[in-house]
């Protein structure tokens, strides 16, 4: 049997990789750019975690996920005329899932070194983020993180924190929660982008009072 | 007697966590949001630094700043709208004195590490700024600190080049002079603020050479 | 004789701080604010490297090469009025020489450290892009490296693959491989600015299918 952590490396660096290459559409680039957009949005978020927890950078010692993020990057490439109305679609759902099975992926990693939940839950949202906001830092937008409209932060963080507290309450589970993690993040920011969940007024900061 | 540099970090930590929120707030966020901006501006300089000093970052061993950033970011969130029409100013006077407290706790630190006075300048620099830089590449706005009109990298600069010099002129003060470069930087910065103070035009590069 | 490491450390980090105090020109700059861009294009990538790469940053420990960057970028503040119609080749070139110097460099670093050739290609690209997309998104530029519409990616990404074989290959001529690959790297940028040398058609994405 393969090992589900392989499985959740792989999918999360594909679906970067996807959203990278699809980020780079906006500037008419060539091949050898959106297949750096590719692999920087796919290798970004686990460099930045390993160099936090101090530990050597995941791609250094074992190159293959980078080969990966290429190949993921090339076939994006090649299809995205597929699907030209609907890019940018496919660019947040690639990007929704990137971050669930980053988020997952980057917990177990914090907690199998031996730090706390807290500090767990932290680097899942940090690694789960990063490779989008460099991505969008690199292609001249804000990050999306921050400035998209629906609910973002919201399904990775709570996500994260559900998982965490699955964890440590029912440990013998343990290989059954990453799924529903993944699908609890997933299928949160899916509700959010289709239907345009907001917060209730009282938690949200007002347009009446933006610093200029 | 508390320790000062606890003091140090609480103070500045807050600063930077209630200006992070209210760079949110340009971006009509919720509550979540603001706390991820409130966090990352109060903890993002120090991660640089430990990460560049290649000692372990401080919150995955104390997770109590992470708390005492969220803290500050819920009371950010909770008394902006009290500042209404004057959030611009809260926000540079917030930056100015988070500046001012992580220059001088970064350069106590770097020193202590055994570096020499010019890395602890640097350090002390790179840690004030940083946390500012991430807060307003997340908000989509061009770093304050080189973008804004008024003096900015001055007083931090010259703050801290005082500071590692008077430290290392007259020892026997270490516990008093970390009250002065706090004072300087956030007096000078401030009089920069509501003066508009500049540097004479031949230190200036003038509006006739941009490059486009 | 001259080690010809310091040779090439010297060539990248004094065209690197002219890039920088460049690109500070657009912001009607003082001359601390374009010291700290041109200090900071100077030493972000091979900063970045040493991080990722977990071995100590180079000039935490030999502060010489930020002198050099600070004195570049102090010649460049005085000299830049005289190139006033030319600044935007100035920096565009001052990018080029610094990208060929510092992409070699980082591969003779990263080999030296018994690193594969495919990690140390991706070392020479990070580091020799970083300097320059800090520099970009501190004066609120989208990164050139992206953004530009001459080929930017494919000079330094090929003159490095390039590179790594040739000193596999013949590694006798060790001491020619770095000539020929920072000559390759200025030449083929040269060429794709000022003739505009583009990838054909189906090698690029196009204008139809961007994502918004």
């Amino acid at each position: 049997m393969i090992d589900p952590t392989v499985i959740i490396i792989v999918v999360g660096v594909a679906a970067f990789a996807i959203s990278g290459v699809i980020a780079g559409t906006r500037q008419d680039a060539n091949i050898l750019t959106v297949l750096v957009l590719g692999v920087v949005t796919a290798i970004g978020g686990g460099t930045v975690r390993d160099i936090i927890l101090n530990i050597p950078v995941f791609w250094v010692g074992d190159f293959s996920v980078v080969w990966l993020a290429i190949l993921a990057s090339l076939v994006a490439f090649i299809f995205a005329p597929l699907f030209r109305k609907k890019l940018w679609k496919v660019l947040i759902y690639a990007d929704a899932i990137g971050v669930a099975f980053f988020s997952v992926a980057a917990i177990n990693k914090t907690l199998a070194l031996g730090h706390t939940g807290e500090v767990a839950v932290i680097m899942g949202f940090v690694t789960a983020c990063t490779g989008g906001i460099l991505r969008d830092l690199l292609t001249g937008r804000p990050p999306m993180v921050i400035a998209s409209e629906e609910l973002f932060v919201t399904p990775v963080l709570i996500g994260g924190i559900i998982y965490v507290l699955l964890l440590d309450i029912a440990p013998n589970y343990a290989a059954q929660w990453p799924i529903v993690a993944i699908c609890f993040i997933v299928g949160f920011r899916a509700i959010a982008i289709e239907r345009g969940l907001q917060f209730p007024k009282w938690l949200r900061m007002r347009p009446g009072k933006r610093a200029e």
